[in-house]
């Protein structure tokens, strides 16, 4: 069983609710990944018998720390249409509300199409250098990641970089095809943009985060093992909240989605 | 009274609940203005006598056309720590379920600061006509729009606009000073993007919208009623769903706030 797999593993505990727990192979500074997390709520809603259709939207608030250890998920069909489904949920550790968020699930049809954000000319992967793990949490080095630019700072001299735009292709370390739940933790993958820009590492943490997912899941399926470029880029940072704004393409070009997420810093 | 204060009036009902109404002067083609319910749903938490801080993000999911008529509104603080607080929403009708969101405040205090997102470089208002409202939804009629570009078509003539990206200058047309709901409102406002590009309409709607408030309370009021420049884009249109991305900033250049949306198209 891949690790990716074990970590969003639940247990169906009856009505809307299911049963998982923290993996050590997913551990971040402080709790797990917060990406692991957003996949583990987004397979909640996967798994629920009333589910209808493809997840087209997920936004996780992250209300506090993960514990190591077991915790429940929430997830309620708030609103179900013809083809769409409102999804309310939460994560629980003991009383405590760790998480909130919310999903949409819908039937998907053929229509018109276009992208706009069209992927950047950058160097294919096979040209670009893995970047090493060195003394990063235990869950990068689930991951493959090839930095083109706005990765970690070669020096920590606290030298502005001038902007925070990272782009890299990245894809699981253990090869796994890629599907919805895959997507919504690679989401969260980008190195902290205000550590990028400022080469000064601050407390900080991600408080909100939105995927949208933007192709069908024959079009995720198809990227199999392959990997995608993600780019991200802080819109403002100003009073201990800044945005990032990102992109995920295929090798192909697919732009297979956007995120958007909130950060809490410090200083 | 201003007309958006009429409809952001709530009465508090007890607990974490709130009775309010819509208001004809915000409608839409089909209920009321999305931008106005935003507002509302966010009302809703400055209101709530446990609130700490101010919004930093505010998520809210369209799940059913709102009816002309009474609504609640339940705002729960899922979660409040030391800083921060996070908010679950819903809107019933009723015993329907036609919204449901999150939001989360906190106390904002000095930090390092940089807009990477700079404003445009456009006519001032000034120098830009006020767009006609013509045969557009009565909530229309409740704002000034100067548009620069990508507004109504001049011509609905199916022919492709290249890109989607509008930007304008905005502000309510009974002048009334900025704050945080008639900010969320305005994150709506944009004219449909796909039907600006195709110059065509076909049926569509909001399906989820996220605002990140990224200016503190101080510098909001001090737009007093002034212009904001809007900046709107689809980045992929994929069977039956958009993502819109868009920055709000003040004359001044601040960078007050951006919004994503993702909009469920039919054809």
């Amino acid at each position: 069983m891949h690790v990716f797999d074990e970590a969003i593993a639940l247990s169906h505990a009856g009505g809307d609710r299911f049963d998982g727990a923290t993996h050590p192979a997913w551990a971040n500074m402080v709790g797990p990944f917060g990406g692991i997390t957003a996949a583990q709520l987004l397979q909640s809603v996967l798994l629920h018998p009333q589910r209808l259709g493809d997840p087209v939207a997920l936004t996780v608030n992250f209300c506090a720390a993960v514990a190591d250890g077991p915790f429940t998920i929430e997830a309620v069909p708030a609103r179900t249409n013809r083809s769409t489904q409102h999804w309310t949920l939460r994560m629980l550790q003991g009383q405590a509300v760790v998480m909130t968020g919310s999903a949409m699930t819908a039937l998907r049809r053929d229509t018109f199409g276009v992208t706009e954000h069209a992927m950047p000319s950058v160097l294919p992967p096979s040209q670009v250098a893995v970047a090493p793990v060195g003394d990063r949490p235990e869950w990068v080095g689930r991951y493959e990641m090839r930095p083109l630019e706005g990765g970690v700072p070669a020096q920590w001299d606290g030298s502005d970089q001038g902007h925070s735009r990272a782009r890299l292709w990245m894809r699981d370390g253990a090869l796994r095809p890629l599907d919805y739940p895959s997507l919504a933790a690679i989401a969260d993958l980008f190195f902290p943009r205000l550590w990028s820009r400022r080469a000064t590492r601050v407390p900080l943490g991600t408080v909100t985060m939105t995927v949208y997912f933007l192709a069908d899941a024959q079009q995720i399926a198809r990227v199999g093992n392959g990997f995608l470029l993600g780019q991200a880029q802080g819109q403002r940072f100003h009073m201990g909240y800044l945005d990032q704004t990102a992109q995920l393409w295929s090798e192909a070009g697919d732009l297979l989605a956007t995120t958007h997420q909130l950060v809490y810093y410090k200083e």
